[in-house]
């Protein structure tokens, strides 16, 4: 049977040619990168190369520096064990991911002070509550840039702003999770961001392979420590062979940035027009990314539906995959945005990559139409 | 120009068989772990088999867990972080690789109390030594397996035993960095290890993988919050190529892992008989790992020797390819096991793996000696 990936937040296919680039790290050129004999320094001078590649793909003033890490996890997390400080506090949201929300969650377990600011029901953060818990004891303001869930874009260029304004906290430190927009949407990192995330399996890299921009006069510390690599922030023998095809489909998506957004936006907007209007709640619209579609059949399970589509070789999601915990009936980020519970319980969220094409959003809209209706006529 | 690689304790060609078997979670493979349809279950099911199969090559008694990390440095960092309390103390050793000796600074430097056992002679851990600073209030005792500059083997199930005796402290944790010795040399876990840390890259498989072995009623807490993926304990969407790859490796270590030793031993034994006495010493010979032969050419400098056999083609280490810091004119290490000015400024490690062949080393040694005279004449 035909697959049809509409899960693409989950996870995206791996580009192919980036893979077969960056093969030559794991047959010819294997050589420890630390090694002082001239293969060595060849594989180290890749690396180099790579990431003056991934600074000029987001910082043209290049205010920043970037280190290769293991994933969007840690790079999160090595942000917030650098900023969290006692007797002050760390603002955060409702809709951050759980590798923000959990280490967040953890450092507030340890003692330190966490403030959450709501979301709006547009699924972005409520910028009103968020700057109302900002003092001058904070130490770290987290704002992902596209919600994972909603979809929603924060504006975070103007958060940082206001959070930086002298009325505020102008030496607080501004995070941004830039795990579904990195490499997705035109933007160009701002002298307010001091740190933004990022992960490679979002965008046709490798699962286990992230990286984290730092703004240049930053003193950040290493959260992994040993043999100094990374300029001493990240220490383990280089994931060469990662990094290089993170590097390469990082450059691929960027070639192509704006006929993929394009595509991604016929694509979601087909969906949204097609989609019957008695079976379906399109939710989120408000500013919101065009490679994440949420929505809701409402009444009906979305986890059942799920399954149902599955049959029908169309995989989607109904949350984040990352948050499926027994814990949580529903989604804790779909709680946060105000959602009535027959709303939530249908949701399903339709995520779009470089790979979607429109020829199966249209097949997937007739499927998602088509199982809703069996699955409400069985409930009747 | 052929190479001969003799540098296999920094790293070691892929696997290409292993690669290839795992290159299917790259391509069809590639979904979440954590999406609910059956395409990520069963790369889900994939990574536990995998875990399983891991389980089953190091400890037949079942007294372990074991979970996938990024590497070696963040497994021991792990360990570390969970050990350390206030007001007690850890006890490592000179001979540490820096991904735990770093990190025993680090922690010290924040105020923690960390004791160094001395080097023998021999390149192992001073027993005697090592004991003597572990007392009631000790909450760790990390001790590796081999040693990655010297060669030598630590007596890892003795010298926990000794640690856990009555009479010194059968509640503190003892840590074994296997990073050397993991599927090179026979060894099932003892139940006096607590944890055992290792690396896929130094057995054929992929840098920027890892994973550590924990007894199973030991509360090990997490290093990286987020999704909660690897039991809670490491979180963050899992390296699934690079996880499938490390087992399918390590599989192939396992099944050779008698006729490889019993190479590489040939291959030592070569290297050591007809290496010219007068210009290379054999260091460390006493309970040694085959893996590893570490020399000096007394009285030339090794890193001049490294570059001459480079331009020979052969390839190999004056020490710790993770060490290489400016700050220290020698390896910490070897300058801990009280060798003389002129036997550390000589010392080459040259390091066999799954791939070398006795004719490489036979090779190998000619050039050794030539390269040896030449650099000896120009001196004189």
């Amino acid at each position: 049977m035909q697959i049809i990936y509409l899960d693409n937040a989950a996870t995206t296919i791996p580009d192919s040619k980036a893979t077969e680039q960056a093969m030559e790290f794991i047959q010819d050129k294997f050589y420890n990168p630390s090694a002082i004999y001239r293969q060595g320094i060849f594989v180290h001078t890749a690396l180099d190369n790579a990431r003056e590649g991934m600074l000029q793909f987001l910082d043209a003033n290049r205010t920043h520096n970037f280190i290769f890490t293991s994933c969007g996890t840690e790079s999160n997390n090595q942000v917030f064990q650098f900023a969290v400080k006692s007797n002050k506090n760390i603002v955060v949201n409702l809709g951050e991911h759980p590798s923000v929300y959990n280490i967040a969650k953890h450092l507030e377990q340890k003692g330190y002070e966490v403030r959450y600011a709501k979301l709006a029901r547009s699924g972005a953060v409520d910028l009103e509550h968020l700057l109302s818990l900002v003092d001058d004891k904070t130490t770290l303001v987290s704002v992902m840039h596209i919600n994972n869930e909603t979809g929603a874009i924060n504006n975070i260029d103007r958060i940082a702003h206001l959070v930086r304004d002298k009325t505020k906290n102008h030496r607080c430190y501004v995070h941004v999770d830039g795990v579904q927009a990195f490499a997705k949407i035109t933007y160009n990192l701002s002298e307010n961001i001091d740190f933004y995330t990022v992960s490679a399996h979002k965008i046709g890299g490798l699962k286990g392979v992230g990286g984290t921009y730092y703004k240049k006069n930053i003193p950040f510390t290493p959260f992994i420590y040993g043999g100094g690599q990374e300029m001493g922030l990240r220490s383990g023998t280089e994931n060469v062979f990662g990094n290089m095809q993170f590097f390469y489909a990082t450059s691929n998506r960027m070639a192509n940035l704006k006929q993929c957004w394009q595509n991604v936006v016929d694509c979601k907007s087909y969906i949204q027009e097609y989609l019957e209007k008695e079976l379906f709640k399109i939710l989120y619209v408000q500013n919101n990314s065009p490679y994440i579609l949420t929505i809701s059949a409402v009444g009906l399970r979305g986890e059942v539906l799920l399954h149902m589509l599955e049959e029908e070789g169309v995989l989607c999601s109904t949350g984040s995959a990352c948050s499926s915990n027994a814990k949580y009936k529903y989604s804790r980020i779909i709680q946060a945005t105000s959602l009535k519970n027959p709303e939530i319980e249908g949701v399903l969220r339709l995520s779009f990559g470089y790979k979607t094409t429109l020829a199966e959003c249209k097949q997937a809209t007739e499927k998602l139409n088509s199982c809703a209706k069996k699955l409400k006529a069985k409930l009747l």
